[in-house]
C-alpha cells in the first residue's frame, strides 16, 4: 500500500488548498474529511494518484501516513478541533504529530498539548494565514510548541511556505500556545488595517464626495509606494470590480454588516487582560459590533444630525495627508501588535524574537506589506525595543507625519464621518508620549471613594486621604 | 443568648460601615472577620451591644444568627468568597440566605446559585456602590437571583439603602447573576466618567494652562448645574485639596499610574462576546493600561514630538463648549451601558427593567446624576427603548450640543493632549447615526481573501465573488 508523508483533516478551502500546495512539493499528502464531497473536490483537483489522496475514514487515513506521522487539522476552532482529535486517536501511536493549523484560541493549544503529551503524542499550534490563495501557493505560518516534533516537519512547512527573497515565511517562534498567539495578533492588526482602509474609503466616498475613480486610483497609488501593502492591493481590485448584472460596482451592493469569527475579539480581550494598550484593534472590534445594528443605525440617521452641509472646506493638500495619516495610523497598529506580543511572551514564557516574527510577516499573510522590513530592521537593531515608536526611524517619521494625522481627524470630525481608528491612533501615539497623564486625578477619586490608596511622586509609600 | 437579625462576613471598610449602618436601622447584626484586628475596629465603633456584635469564629457567628439566617459576604472576588462560603457551610440549615455583596464576576454568582441550591441554600449576588461613605450611610443596592429569598430581606435592603425622594434606591433587578452584572457595567460606565474628566482636567491644565483655581471653579460650576454628578462633586473637592507638608495641591504629588480591580475591563470584554460597543469604556480601560508604561511614556516623550507650541487658539466661547462637551460625552457613555444591560438581559435572561435600574442609580453610587432621572424618563416613555440616543429629548439635546463636542476634540487634537474618550464618543455618535457604514467593503475584503462570503443589499442569499 502507498504510504504518504503528511495527512490534511478538514478539506474546506484552506485544507484542500494546503494539501495541493504540499504535493506540489513532492511530499505525497492524504486528506481527511467526513463530507464525501469535500473529498471529491480534493480528487478532482488533484494531479497525480501517487502523490494525493482523500478519505472519509479515519482508519483508512490514518494506515495509509508513514509512522511517525504528521497530521495536521484545518477544522474550526473550539470543539471541532476536539473531536477531530478523538476521532483519530484510537489509530495513532506514539511519536506522532498532530499539528493544529487553524485560529485555535491559545489557552485550548495549550490544554490539548498537555493532555496529548501524557499519551506520548506530540502536538502543536500552528497559525497560519494567507486566506485560499495563500495556503495554495504559499501562506506565512507561524508554528509553536515541541521544538522538535517541529523539526521533523520543518523541511514540508519550509518548502510549502510563502518566500521572501528566498526566506520561507516560517519559523518556530516558541514554545505552548506561541503560534496561535501570534497568528491571533496577526489577527487583531488584520481587524485594524481593515477598520483603517474601510475608513479612508468612507472619508473619500461620504465625505470628499470622490468619483469611484479616484477612490480607486488612492488605493492602487498608495500600494504602489512605500505603503504597498496586499490589503491596500486587494482593496484597489475590489473597487475596480463591477456586479456583471447592473454594472454598478459590486462592493456598493455588500451589506454593511460586517463579520467576525472572534479572534481581533480575542486579541482585545487578551490585551486587557495584560493591560496592554491596543486601541485600534479595540476600535476595529467595536466597529463591526456597531455594523450589525443596522436597524438601529437607520432610526438614528433620522434622528441624530451631523455637521452643516458644506461645513469643511477639503484642503488642497489632502492627497498626502490622507497618506500620511494612513501610514502614521498603520505605524501605531504594529506597534500596540507587538507590544501585546512582547508582553505576551514574558506572561506566557514563549520566548518571541519578535525580528523572526517580522520576518516571516513579510511574505503570504494577510498584513504583508512593505513596513515589515523596517520592523525587522528595528528588532534586530534592538531585540527589545519595548514599542516601535521608540525605534529611531519610526519615530523620525512619526514626527514628519503626524501633523497630517492631526488634519484628517480634524477633518473627519468637521466631515462627521466615523474615524474611530485614526482617532485612536492619534490617542495612542499622544498617550504614550504624555510624561505625565492624567491618571493621578482618577488616582485620587478611587482613594476618595472607595479607600483605594495612591502612591506619590516625592516619596516611597502607599497613603489614603480623607479628602472632604 | 441574643439573636442577631443579619450576619456581615468580612468587616473591610465596606462590610464594617454596613453593618453599622444596618444597625442604625434597628436590625441587629452580627459580624465575622477573621482579623481580630478588623473585628476591633467594628466593636470600637459600636453603639450598643443588643444590635451589633463582632467574632472571629464562624461557629459561634452562625449559632448568633436568628434562623433562617441572613448572611452577606463583603470580601474581595474571586477565591476569597468561595473559601467564606465553604467555611460557614458546615453550620448553614436549609433555608439560610447567602448574599454576595462584592464585585463577583457575574458567571461565578451563576454557579454558586446552582452549586448552593443543591444543598438548599439560596444564593444570590448583589452589586454594592457608594464606596466607604455610602455602605455607611446608604448605598445604592442591586440585587439579583431567588426572587423570594429577596423578598424575605427587602425591609433590611430598603431601610440601609440610599433614598431619592423617598425612593430606596435597591429594587430586585432579574434573575441569577443580574445583580452582579449590572455592578459591573455601573462600574464600566464609571470608568469611562472618570476617564472623561481626567481628559477635561488634561486639557485645562496641559492644554489651555488655566490656573488651579480656574480648573477648580470649572468642575465646580458643573456640579452646580444641569450636569450635577457624584464624580464632579468629589474632583472639585479633590482639586482644592492642598498637600500639608508643601502646601501644594495634593493631586500634583500623585502618581499617574492608575491601578484598577478589573471590573471596568471585565465590562469591555463582555461586551465584546454580546457584540455591544462601548468604546468609551473601552478606552477608559485602554488609559488605565497606558498609565502604568510611566518608563516607555517618559523615553517617548524626549523622541516622540506634539504639535507646536502656540499652535492652537484657545476660543473665547471654550467654557460652554467644554461644558457641552463634556455633557455630550456623558449622555453617550450612559446610552452605551444601558445598551449593553438590555442586550445582556435578553442573552442572560434576566428580565432587566432599565427603568428601575435608571432608578436605583440615581443615589448613593458612584455615578449617580442628575441626568438620570432624564434616562429613568426616557426608559418610562419606552420601556424597550434600544439606545438612549433614540429618546426624543435626549436626541435633540445631542443635536444641539454635538457641534461642542467636534470644537474640543479638534483642539485636543490641535493642543496635542490624548483625549480617547472624548474622540470614542463622538465616533460612536457618528458611526450610530451611519445609515450606511463603509464595512461593506470590510466584508468584500473578508470574500477576497478568505472565501467567507457576503450578503447584498439588493437580493436575499449568499454570494462568493472570485474577485481577481
Amino acid at each position: 500500500m502507498k504510504q504518504y508523508d503528511f495527512g490534511v483533516v478538514g478539506l474546506g478551502v484552506m485544507g484542500r488548498n494546503l494539501l495541493l500546495n504540499i504535493a506540489d512539493h513532492h511530499f505525497a499528502a492524504a486528506g481527511l474529511d467526513l463530507d464525501a464531497e469535500k473529498v471529491k473536490a480534493l480528487e478532482t483537483e488533484k494531479k497525480d494518484e501517487a502523490v494525493v489522496k482523500g478519505t472519509t475514514s479515519a482508519a483508512e487515513f490514518v494506515e495509509v501516513l508513514k509512522t511517525p506521522r504528521a497530521i495536521m487539522f484545518l477544522v474550526p476552532a473550539g470543539k471541532a478541533v476536539d473531536s477531530a482529535i478523538n476521532s483519530l486517536l484510537p489509530f495513532l501511536n506514539e511519536g506522532d504529530i498532530l499539528i493544529d493549523g487553524g485560529n485555535s484560541y491559545f489557552t485550548d493549544t495549550d490544554r490539548r498539548v498537555t493532555e496529548l503529551a501524557a499519551k506520548g503524542i506530540h502536538f502543536f499550534g500552528m497559525g497560519i494565514s494567507g486566506g485560499e490563495k495563500g495556503a495554495r501557493l504559499g501562506p506565512s505560518m507561524m508554528p509553536g510548541g515541541d521544538k522538535q516534533a517541529y523539526e521533523r516537519l520543518r523541511p514540508v512547512f519550509e518548502a510549502v511556505a510563502a518566500k521572501v527573497n528566498g526566506d520561507p515565511c516560517v519559523a518556530y517562534l516558541g514554545s505552548g500556545s506561541a503560534g496561535n498567539y501570534v497568528k491571533m495578533v496577526h489577527n487583531g492588526i488584520e481587524y485594524a488595517i481593515m477598520q483603517l482602509i474601510s475608513e479612508v474609503y468612507d472619508l473619500m466616498k461620504r465625505g470628499f464626495r470622490w468619483s469611484e475613480t479616484d477612490i480607486q486610483k488612492t488605493f492602487e497609488e498608495w500600494n504602489n509606494s512605500e505603503l504597498s501593502s496586499f490589503l491596500l492591493e486587494i482593496t484597489a481590485e475590489i473597487l475596480k470590480k463591477k456586479d456583471p448584472d447592473t454594472g454598478t460596482l459590486l462592493v456598493d451592493l455588500i451589506s454593511d454588516q460586517a463579520r467576525q469569527k472572534g479572534t481581533g475579539k480575542w486579541t482585545s480581550q487578551n490585551a486587557m487582560d495584560l493591560q496592554v494598550p491596543v486601541p485600534v484593534i479595540d476600535s476595529a472590534v467595536m466597529m463591526r459590533d456597531l455594523s450589525a445594528y443596522k436597524n438601529e443605525r437607520i432610526e438614528a440617521s433620522a434622528m441624530l444630525n451631523g455637521p452643516q452641509e458644506g461645513g469643511a472646506d477639503v484642503p488642497a493638500g489632502i492627497q498626502t495627508q490622507l497618506k500620511n495619516a494612513y501610514y502614521f495610523s498603520v505605524i501605531t497598529i504594529y506597534a500596540q501588535g507587538f507590544a501585546q506580543l512582547k508582553t505576551a511572551s514574558s506572561a506566557y514564557s514563549y520566548g518571541l524574537d519578535l525580528k523572526t516574527v517580522a520576518a516571516i510577516w513579510r511574505g503570504g499573510c494577510i498584513i504583508r506589506s512593505a513596513s515589515l522590513e523596517t520592523f525587522m530592521r528595528a528588532f534586530s537593531d534592538q531585540p527589545v525595543l519595548p514599542n516601535l515608536m521608540l525605534d529611531r526611524e519610526l519615530s523620525g517619521l512619526l514626527n514628519q507625519i503626524h501633523p497630517d494625522s492631526r488634519a484628517v481627524v480634524k477633518l473627519a470630525v468637521d466631515l462627521g464621518v466615523p474615524a474611530p481608528a485614526f482617532m485612536a491612533s492619534l490617542a495612542y501615539y499622544d498617550g504614550y508620549r504624555s510624561k505625565d497623564l492624567p491618571t493621578n486625578l482618577i488616582q485620587a477619586q478611587r482613594d476618595y471613594f472607595g479607600a483605594h490608596q495612591y502612591q506619590r511622586t516625592d516619596r516611597e509609600g502607599i497613603f489614603h486621604t480623607i479628602w472632604d
